[in-house]
């Protein structure tokens, strides 16, 4: 690296600027559309205000009119009447967080912050939508929220177009948090260190989205918070899409601020999270690992997974591997 | 880290000194008493040679007198008869290790180097033990070997302990390879840092040995790697004692040296890890998590996974955390 931190980590796990968002409910959903069995949302939320956990992410934010039917469930829209009748006016520490993806979000779904129980929007996108998904920032902190901007894929994105991005994001005061986010699961430390370097060129304060493909998810989170990442996504037992995130545990473990819990986390991740997972597969596998180690979007993985060749890891290789 | 290598990783990948040492019979037979099915050693051989690792650990060199009756498998012995009925007179660019514990081998059981397959003795040894690990360290060597010298459970070890131990192993030539060794799979990347940097001084070629506890057993191998050491320890899907290790498949899909070949790892993998993996519980899981942040030895682990409550996650975290 070019630029060391000069705070160990035995300072850095005591930082009262750390922040943790648990992301189960919106990239666990993605294993499920979002349908959770009645209990849930409540079971994560009462666990993040126990475990000291700062944020809680609740779903997604998008557009009913692109996503008719019955197919998803309600965390895949994140309607105020849904969140209240769980959280109530949500009178604990814990601040709550919903994503809207670029592209795929009404802005007249995104309430006032006076009217809503949400205190931080983070808009997705990818390097190519940034003119679009500005708009969502800017209207989300026109309407008193915190922002956050997920660079997705930026595993895929060339150097100089990735520095003309991030210099356009530079001069954009509306955003509060810009992300580093590893979508395929294919990044290791000097790289993440690397996007580390240039992201903190615009000022912005930092936050990291791992994926677990290489089993390097909570690796990358500690580096990236190590080397001055303040913002750091996980998820309960690492529920998430495909390979999965930083586990939440995992993560609560190593911090050392008292603010933090672990019995609670590790409570909910006993009983709820292990049974779900003997349900649904989520996770590291070897399937996982080839795309990680490709870089590749893990949909084809995802597909074997849920076939009846879920164990093909030669023929999966074969195919991803084909000229 | 107060001194970085100026390589980067993409230099490392292609590093021609980097050396994968394939523990699956030894490290792996932890998890059965070194009891596997007909064939599965020749299988990780064929595997390996396939591979293109560099060498592969047949198993321990234990005192038969030790271990008296029909407990322990052969790989826990390592006869040289037995050896060449799996290898015959190993005519591979494959090399062969053993490894002998400090206190549990007989020297008369080492063969001289022209009448074994072995290339390399490695010596496991707890800090307090080294003048005894040094007898075997310099039999082996008289005897015409490759040796290691693997210490054991540093992450227990006093800074003040650790330099003494050393600074004596600084001036035993007859020692090849230096090991660093997260026994308890407690560190992450700084902590395998400032290890490698202590150890350098010693002037010896290092090695590196993690246990997966926290997910970090790829993570801090790769570190290591980047880093400047060159004899890089993993197993088949990481089967090892508790946690396990670093998955063969994982590191040798991050190097980029074209004498590595995923395709046959993975075909083992598929074919016979992942079933062997049905009936024996090897791998990250929560307790190992647990005893991993709280730097104590798996064994409490282990006995909870092996025991009707294998998944009372919280009850084990009060009381490993018991005052």
């Amino acid at each position: 690296m070019s630029e060391q931190s000069d705070k160990s980590a035995g300072w850095v796990t005591f930082d009262p600027d750390l922040k943790i968002v648990d992301c189960t409910v919106r990239d666990g959903g993605l294993c499920n559309a979002h349908n959770f069995e009645d209990g849930f949302f409540k079971g994560v939320y009462d666990t993040c205000v126990a475990g000291g956990i700062d944020y809680m992410e609740v779903g997604y934010k998008a557009d009913k009119k692109l996503f008719p039917g019955n197919e998803n469930g309600p965390w895949k829209f994140s309607s105020e009447e849904d969140i209240r009748r769980e959280v109530g006016e949500n009178d604990t520490g814990l601040k709550l967080c919903a994503m809207a993806d670029t592209g795929r979000t009404d802005l007249n779904d995104i309430l006032p912050k006076n009217e809503s129980v949400l205190d931080l929007i983070r808009v997705a996108t990818y390097i190519h939508q940034i003119p679009a998904a500005l708009e969502i920032v800017k209207d989300a902190k026109d309407k008193g929220y915190e922002v956050a901007l997920n660079l997705m894929a930026v595993s895929t994105v060339p150097d100089y177009e990735l520095d003309n991005g991030l210099e356009t994001l530079h001069d954009v005061k509306e955003i509060d948090f810009l992300y580093v986010v590893d979508s395929f699961g294919s990044l290791y430390y000097e790289q993440i260190g690397d996007l580390i370097e240039r992201y903190k060129k615009t000022g912005k304060t930092l936050g990291i989205h791992a994926h677990n493909n290489q089993q390097l998810a909570y690796a990358n989170t500690m580096y990236a918070a190590i080397n001055g990442v303040k913002m750091l996504d996980t998820t309960m037992m690492g529920m998430g899409r495909g390979a999965g995130n930083c586990p939440t545990e995992l993560l609560v473990g190593f911090l050392k601020n008292p603010k933090f819990n672990l019995r609670p986390i590790l409570d909910f991740v006993q009983n709820t999270m292990h049974p779900l997972s003997q349900d649904i597969d989520w996770g590291y596998s070897i399937p996982y690992m080839i795309t990680g180690h490709q870089n590749e979007h893990p949909r084809a993985a995802m597909a074997l997974r849920d076939s009846d060749r879920k164990d093909d890891y030669v023929g999966f290789y074969d195919e991803i591997t084909s000229i």
